[in-house]
């Protein structure tokens, strides 16, 4: 048995992820259909001018700046029109000699500016005379009512860089500059596994003493939350020997395997032995400073390239320690942005623990006057371990250090919002 | 043709959620495992108390608390050991007789507490003396390290309400009641156009004049991401009966088509036009008083029950007014909560549009001292409309009515963030 190693949060994210971050950085390229939420694996750069070629963003008429001084809403400047620019079409199909001195031609919202042109008069400004002649009944300065070649992204800028969380706007981004295919992060695999002698599938019927499994539903759903794949979620019974087999398989084929449950001692200790017994690395923290989250447990057997992880048996506990480690660590690992904390003012007075950081859940709800005071107002939730219904009203935690002397009402926190 | 109909968002909101709210309210009873992100379409009651019966939340002896009154460290109350709770079984199968006045039996955390008992005494407050006799070194009171029989919800009571959205704690909730499938709101369908005579499929070759199509990449993603589902998405040439007779079909498939597309004012008529002869009540909207967003076009069709939305062509209007109508009306219909607004700190001063409301995006950053005094900063980004890359440096976007007078840098401003 190994000495404990009681870790602060922080110690304990150095060590999974100076050994386990290499796993969470293997690439693979997607459609960009398949690429929502992901992390992009390089920078990506422009491979040419975007937009491609100068295009007006009004209805109107495409001139030499030069030629609309002077003119007013009163007075116009007479230019010669030489025909109208097409959508889609290189502006020499609709304006065949391009504009000179004295000279306009039509263009749409988006049409490509004709040779000669530098700048566009919105058709409000203008009245057909005949034909022929167009009158401008407004001054623009060269570049006005103009999109330049290149104004998006220049051939060679980099659009995104390595560790950019993929929304509609990037993909946009991606397809508008010719990238259909993206190289991403993969998603690395887990297995998850409850266990514990009094816990039962949630479909099977309760006996006295028993209670059903939330551990696999809950877990699982976070970790696809966070952008694991999640391989495996099963419920077994608390046998050392057949657990630790199973979890040694489960290695073969995963990057991450998850162990919750053991509440008592006995099944804590069991817990840490198979871990010690599978990690070729051993246990890396025995007990989290943190509440709650105290009995977690942590491996890496890096003959097999895997992440063990043991968590506590309370769903809430357990739910806890994912977020702060492997949420976290999936972040960490790819470079990407971690959430950010709210500001949010506290509902009432919080007495902390003393020695060790406490994880406090909070409900956050919109005060002040909207969108013109805007505040939120943080409601601590108090919950026994064990419940878990009050984590349903939880939309994040507060993270208390242990040297805080306790928190007031109408005090400023920061709210870690759940990726849950 | 229609006469032009602008309206405020609040307006064209009301509109929309009158005629189409309902086609938002479809039920589907679905497994857990595929009800992340999805909203609870009715009320659920925990069908008996849970937990079912009263539990151990430390591993110790229960005890009657009344036989431990006087009881400290140096001076124990000596108690007659009757058995040990196991695991997963009723107390009655290691404690036979339960415990009685001067009794008491060993149970592990989350183990049946044997009749008689009415609190636990920690481990670490007691010591073997010998087979029978435990000594116990402080006091407990009743209830003490014990959570009872319904304390995390009682039969009947309303575990989670309809609207609520499932999280992954949600869901552990429902497997802990005992539900391994609920009622949840179908994802409305939804189809994608994006026209223009410019726009090709982004993995086509462009000629000059052209450009890669954003929008139908773009929305697809940002209907995913609000709960839709996206069942095509097409970029179709812009010529109007083949595009009207494309949305006529679409329209006996889906609850909702989306053409986008049109920048140029013949263009837009012509988008006018189809809405207009297609649904049945008519244009509903013709103009959004809004920067970006001004030609954006709404209708319902009674007949077939499908909303139509003509958004503007520029990629990041198309995707303000998605947020605030179309990720708006799914929210509001299901009766689930909208995203709260974030106060942060305005990083410079904003100058706003006469007469309009303005939808101005910006950047989050953390600021303050992180967890000690928390801020967010608020950066406000100028992008001229059709430019796509400055849309990926937003985090969200503030809403600023028309009444205000400019904004200074340090105002407290409300963010709305992206559920993009």
């Amino acid at each position: 048995m190994e000495l404990l190693k009681v870790d602060t949060i922080a110690q304990a994210r150095e060590k999974i992820r100076a050994l386990a971050g290499p796993l969470f950085t293997r690439t693979v390229t997607v459609p960009l259909t398949e690429a929502a939420g992901l992390i992009l694996a390089a920078d990506i750069q422009a491979t040419e001018d975007l937009p491609g070629f100068t295009r007006s963003t009004v209805d109107g008429y495409a001139v030499i700046a030069a030629d609309t001084a002077g003119a007013g809403e009163s007075i116009p400047v007479v230019l010669a029109l030489q025909g109208a620019v097409e959508m889609g079409k290189p502006a020499a199909a609709g304006v065949p000699g391009g504009i000179s001195a004295g000279q306009c031609a039509y263009i749409p919202t988006g049409g490509m500016l004709p040779a000669g042109a530098d700048s566009v008069v919105m058709v409000e400004q203008s009245e057909g005379f005949g034909d022929q002649n167009v009158g401008i009944y407004g001054a623009v300065a060269p570049g006005e009512n103009v999109i330049h070649a290149g104004d998006d992204a220049k051939a060679g800028a980099v659009l995104l860089k390595v560790g950019t969380r993929l929304r509609a706007q990037e993909l946009g981004a991606l397809a508008g500059a010719g990238f259909v295919r993206v190289p991403v992060f993969s998603s690395p695999l887990m297995a998850i596994i409850s266990t514990g002698d009094e816990i039962i599938d949630p479909s099977a019927t309760l006996q006295p003493g028993q209670v059903r499994d939330i551990n696999t539903t809950a877990l699982r759903a976070q970790a696809k939350a966070c952008g694991y794949q999640v391989t495996r979620a099963l419920v077994l019974p608390d046998v050392e020997e057949r657990l630790s087999q199973r979890v040694a398989a489960l290695m073969q084929s995963n990057d991450v395997v998850v162990l919750s449950g053991g509440s008592s001692q006995g099944e804590k200790d069991a817990t840490a032995r198979i871990i010690a017994g599978l990690a070729d690395n051993g246990v890396l923290t025995h007990g989290l400073a943190v509440k709650p989250g105290k009995p977690t447990i942590t491996g890496f057997d890096a003959a097999s390239q895997t992440l063990l992880i043991g968590l506590p048996g309370h769903p809430l506990s357990a739910m806890m320690v994912f977020e702060v480690l492997l949420a976290w660590l999936l972040v960490e690992a790819t470079g990407a942005r971690h959430p950010l904390a709210v500001p949010a003012t506290l509902a009432f007075n919080l007495a902390t623990a003393a020695g060790k950081d406490t994880l406090q859940l909070v409900a956050l709800s919109q005060g002040g006057a909207g969108d013109t005071i805007p505040t939120l107002i943080a409601t601590p939730i108090h919950a026994k371990s064990g419940l878990i219904t009050k984590l349903t009203e939880a939309d994040g935690y507060l993270w208390i250090d242990r040297n805080t002397e306790g928190l007031r009402a109408g005090d400023t926190v920061a709210v870690h919002p759940f990726t849950m």
